[in-house]
């Protein structure tokens, strides 16, 4: 590909991305991408064939593997686990705070409206939970954290509903009451 | 107004909270809603002046209310705090599987898709999600559970992000997961 082309591309992907974040999967027209994206809309099939459903699959890989990135390289820094979960709460209230809680978290963007009718995003969007559950998982083992795999799941279902309900209240309140509870958990004092 | 008028008004409710809890608010036309209904489109507008946003805030008010309903019952019934929780990701976990995963929480999907854009209904989601923590912090503030506050507002960001997570992995153990750690946080034992 073209450096142009790859730009094109990547810019299709971040103009898909933040229309999902703020209007979800059904509020986000092709239209809109293109716009978006300053692209005409025969670039977008020759980019993407597969069209909307593969840029949305896309944008959902690169937000699963953004927050993989951030995890690990918090805990490559030598982070200890009660270190990694408050800088993960920190990282989402300063973005929503700075998006004026109009843009959330694409994944649970999908997940909450087209999952259900559509199986392969479904399955993008269960991926990426599970990603970034196991990365949590093996960070509280290192740390011996008691049950690891559950208190994992419970700090990414934390993650996904504190961010819904800050984004409705328009206040990262809900982060700091969810990392409260998480560095509670994880027997951590700080 | 009629009964008949009354019936109608009714199952046009139903058939928005459905649509909005499978496909959330963009993903739901007011042709959905009047064939989910059996109604005439007209007749949408004679109980519904303000259309579509009119409809999905009752929806979202019923919820709300059928939500603290649930919580009241059981805290009227004598139910400590550990009884009340451990039902409610119950009852949750159960209508997800009745749905074949395919509805969740309407308030979740609207603050996802719409709230950024359309301030009216960021405010219903906002008052409802206020009206459960409420309710929650004053069952664990009675049952003398330290932080009852921030407590009761991460136990809701656990129940939607659960609802969120589970129904992308079409799964309930995010929702057994939830129940658990605030079963432990709430000093429970069950």
């Amino acid at each position: 590909m073209t450096t142009k082309g790859a730009r094109t591309r990547t810019r299709m992907i971040d103009a898909t991305l933040e229309l999902i974040q703020t209007r979800g999967y059904h509020g986000t027209g092709l239209a809109h991408i293109t716009a978006g994206a300053a692209a005409p809309r025969g670039s977008l099939y020759f980019h993407f064939p597969g069209g909307k459903d593969e840029l949305v699959a896309a944008a959902l890989d690169r937000v699963g593997a953004e927050f993989t990135g951030l995890l690990e390289s918090l805990i490559a820094g030598g982070a200890d686990a009660g270190t990694v979960v408050a800088a993960v709460f920190d990282d989402l209230a300063a973005r929503l705070d700075s998006s004026g809680f109009a843009t959330g978290c694409a994944i649970a963007s999908v997940a909450v409206d087209a999952a259900a009718e559509n199986p392969a995003l479904q399955e993008s969007c269960a991926r990426v939970y599970e990603s970034w559950r196991v990365v949590l998982e093996q960070l509280l083992a290192r740390d011996g954290v008691p049950n690891p795999a559950g208190l994992a799941g419970a700090i990414v279902s934390l993650v996904e509903g504190a961010t819904v309900v800050a984004r409705a209240r328009r206040d990262t309140q809900p982060l700091d009451e969810a990392r409260a509870v998480v560095l509670e958990l994880i027997g951590a004092t700080r």
